[in-house]
């Protein structure tokens, strides 16, 4: 039997592109955007305080890498070794002894930031792992805490302002979230990341929780000043329902001018956001005006509050396409 | 400038050589055999019930990882992703909190059974990890406890017996060791284990802790018919100093007859012994005829305790090469 003869490997690079997030917002946003382009960059947040995370930087002192690890998950090449290594890094203990609940993942990249001395360096190595098509950066070198300014905690004074600390606490806090900080305030980009902002096509902030994963990379001083400066142009994509706790009750309009309020001197090109969670498209079109965008409206869900990867990869591709 | 040009990679095969032991005498016997091929296959000890390994195996009922972990570090490439994935591998975690003492290598290998459902499919993954220079088997798919009878534990009853349970309990024991067993009695050998003794060309009993690393296989009753039955040739290589706990005031000749008292159909072929460590050669040069053997006499030390890897690789391939 002849076989049909292969034709060259198709080189697929695509637009040098940069996700800033955490969680399964960025998830998702990598497992759209790795359908795109080959040099992707993820840059997440390490705040987070709760579950294996927040009980290995307790124990050593470390970057929160669940994350990170995350991210890496969502980048893995999707042949047999990277699948099996996507699910090693994933694979949570279950028993009734102390390993209870930590992610494999997780305590690989602390073994690698001991055993390499560097926190950047370990990260690659996971990816060279996962034949990761991209590579994930930590926003800072250092653990960050978040601080809220909540009000209406106390329903009895509804206009009370309430100081709230960690990522968990904030992230469900009953109250409604006036601000963030990070702690410390002051804390060091780290170098690789500003490089990959300022080198970018795009820049894509969301989806997320918005105070607790988007935002917090809004105030870090180096990543905002590369933010500001960059050639890249820049897309907010935004959630498709308000979450429970952080943003209850916040409109779409609402998320952009929170975000806005945190970076004052930002620019956006683009919003993008799915009809089905927009109730007055006007209204939105004129915030995202007033911050330098235009409104992309796509349909990205797939059911309630998950991006769909195809649907989200189509919505970039038209974006990007328009670049 | 002319690149010199690059001349075929030379195939190393060599013999078809299967080693028997767990902890460091393994490492240090497969440290030495990689030299001389490239099919090596490792069957390792599943009864310890000390440090990392006895907590995950309390922890999870799985096999003890270690000793497996050990020997596949001993066979990693030695190229920078196999030294680099070796480190990562016998990484331990050290800290105030619950992690303390664990071996990255051990939490990995758990993982992979898990993830996999199958001990064998989980070391050879590392194995492809490590690019590693041959295989890494347990003895046995259960996880086993060893049972000594120890003579003199009470000093004012110098002929008592006792049984003690467990390996850390047995290897340190202050009293003199008769005889030792395996619970559960008839566990059942590890098949690829079985099927790569009866393919040999040679099988290494050796070195390591005698009662509670080389002897437990010959109490599998599958290993101890296979080491029967195969048409390989079989070595027993000598501990330098009998050890602290389980082998105090044995002598050569008393470590091969406790040997064969555990195995009494077993044929040997060679006996290998450092001369340093041999009071009465011709002592111990008729217990190794009386089971078949002949004695080789090589200088295999570094120090009081350790063995040179070059100087046993040399050894072996004296050895081997008479066959």
């Amino acid at each position: 039997m002849v076989q049909p003869e292969a034709g060259p490997i198709p080189s697929r690079r695509g637009p040098k592109v940069v996700a800033l997030g955490g969680g399964h917002g960025l998830a998702a946003s990598l497992a759209a955007l790795r359908l795109l382009t080959d040099q992707l960059t993820a840059v997440v947040t390490v705040a987070d305080d709760g579950g294996s995370s927040g009980r290995l930087r307790r124990e050593f002192g470390v970057l929160p890498p669940g994350d990170l690890r995350m991210a890496l998950s969502a980048l893995c090449d999707d042949g047999e070794w990277g699948l099996l290594w996507r699910d090693v890094l994933q694979h949570r203990f279950a028993s009734a002894g102390s390993l209870h609940d930590h992610a494999m993942g997780n305590l690989l990249i602390v073994t690698l930031w001991e055993v390499l001395g560097d926190a950047v360096a370990g990260l690659d190595t996971v990816a060279r792992l996962l034949n990761a098509r991209g590579r994930v950066l930590p926003m800072t070198s250092v653990p960050l805490d978040i601080e809220a300014t909540v009000r209406g905690l106390d329903p009895g004074a509804p206009d009370d302002l309430t100081v709230v600390r960690g990522q968990v606490a904030v992230a469900t806090t009953s109250g409604h979230v006036d601000a963030v900080r990070l702690l410390p305030e002051d804390p060091p980009a780290c170098p690789e990341a500003v490089e990959a902002i300022l080198d970018a096509d795009w820049v894509v902030l969301g989806p997320g929780s918005w105070f607790t994963s988007v935002i917090p990379h809004l105030k870090v001083p180096g990543l905002a000043e590369a933010l500001r400066t960059t050639k890249a142009r820049r897309c907010v994509t935004l959630n498709l329902t308000p979450q429970q706790g952080e943003t209850e009750g916040f409109s779409p309009e609402a998320h952009l001018e929170v975000l806005a309020a945190h970076a004052p001197q930002l620019r956006i090109d683009a919003v993008l956001a799915d009809p089905s969670s927009v109730d007055d498209g006007r209204a939105l079109a004129r915030v995202a005006n007033d911050l330098g965008a235009g409104l992309l409206l796509r349909h990205v869900a797939a059911g309630a509050d998950h991006h769909d990867p195809l649907r989200l990869a189509a919505a970039y591709r038209d974006l990007f396409g328009t670049a």
